[in-house]
């Protein structure tokens, strides 16, 4: 898969790129990645990418020219259609849904602006997806870019190895992580739960699955409407709601 | 304020920090910024972070004792008693209101994991806060501790100047942005709308107030209940709702 991202500031993603997973991706061939600084696509003899907005106001606006210049050069190149997904506020909030459509892609291209608009005719004759990582504003689409990347690239086969690949099952569930403990035992003043020392492998998923619906049901009570509980689930979490102090 | 990031990828951070606004704040003096490895506070032999859970299972899980202490040799330190930020996908989900939050502070720390689990204790006697930038799956939290650190460190006094402060405002309407354009007014086919370039500032001032409320209406109408809307505002949304092709 190819994942160019259209940036002014590209430097920001080179240890981004090579860092951990994404790094991996690449050295292995799964991936191909890169930022382009779509300046150097503009046409006039400043190398501008932006101007006042018409009709007037503060800000100022990311011109169309060097941005289709360089879209259109990066589509020139490769085979298949790319998807061009401009990262905005405006834009469909992010979820693992998307990230799972977007790694069925082979090309990927991301524009980023930086706290200025776009010129509306990107968005209305160039990009196929807008997307918002989510209701906080950031500088840039930078970040959020890099969000997305690292979030489909990990689903892409060979990606992530099998140690890896068990830790991210747990989100399948689509519950919240129940806790985790490792060595010691016993950490300053603090013990790790009987259970999970106790050898008993059934008792300790019965209280793993108990934690995960106990926290899920109340962190994000929402996130349980997509989960289907047996009925001695559904019991638990009738108790907790009578007695939400309760401890498990 | 000052800002650090526990990471086994400092690197990640080096130039993310440098560029744009967050390198501008950081020379300006207004943030201080350190990515920090906390491998380099494991007191044994190997550097070792990471140990197999308690209970079996796949991955590994990160130990208490690097974390807790780094943090306390970070807050030994400092002169104010910081906030802990432990970033993961079952922490509060981010919003802009947490950002304006957290930029009251003058020392936050940030942990990031890396693809494991957090041993729990960690989360129970050291965290203040727990963070996630949304429903989507990272191989770590290095990018949502950025997102996070660039949304706040922008809301710090003297971060933006008042050209981006302007273009801000808009988001403190609680409205998707209005479309912008420059120049050239006719680019390919497409032309900027008429009104942009009439001169008439109140007909803009109105066409730019029905874009965004349109905008909102058809992409995120869940944002509207929080809008104080006039009279004739609701009017052009229910009459939206009769004919949802009406242009404006």
């Amino acid at each position: 898969m190819r994942m160019d991202v259209l940036t002014l500031f590209p430097a920001m993603f080179e240890e981004v790129f090579a860092a951990s997973i994404l790094g991996k991706a690449k050295e292995k061939g799964i991936v191909s990645l890169q930022a382009i600084n779509f300046r150097d696509y503009s046409n006039n003899k400043h190398n501008t990418v932006d101007d006042a907005p018409f009709g007037g106001g503060g800000g100022m606006v990311l011109k169309a020219e060097p941005i289709f210049a360089a879209v259109e050069a990066l589509i020139s190149e490769g085979a298949a259609k790319p998807r061009v997904v401009l990262m905005c506020p405006q834009g469909e909030p992010y979820t693992q849904r998307k990230a799972e459509e977007l790694s069925q892609e082979s090309h990927l291209i991301f524009i980023c602006g930086h706290y200025e608009g776009f010129d509306e005719r990107i968005r209305e004759h160039l990009v196929t997806d807008e997307i918002s990582i989510g209701d906080y504003v950031l500088t840039g689409g930078e970040l959020a870019a890099m969000v997305v990347i690292d979030s489909v690239a990990r689903l892409l086969p060979g990606v992530l190895g099998n140690e890896m690949s068990a830790v991210t099952d747990s989100f399948s569930t689509g519950l919240l992580e129940y806790p985790h403990y490792t060595r010691p035992a016993k950490f300053r003043e603090w013990e790790v739960p009987d259970v999970l020392i106790s050898g008993h492998h059934i008792n300790v998923a019965n209280w793993r699955r108990k934690q995960s619906l106990r926290r899920t049901w109340q962190r994000r009570p929402e996130l349980l409407t997509h989960v289907e509980l047996t009925k001695e689930e559904r019991q638990w979490i009738q108790a907790w709601e009578r007695n939400p102090a309760d401890s498990i």
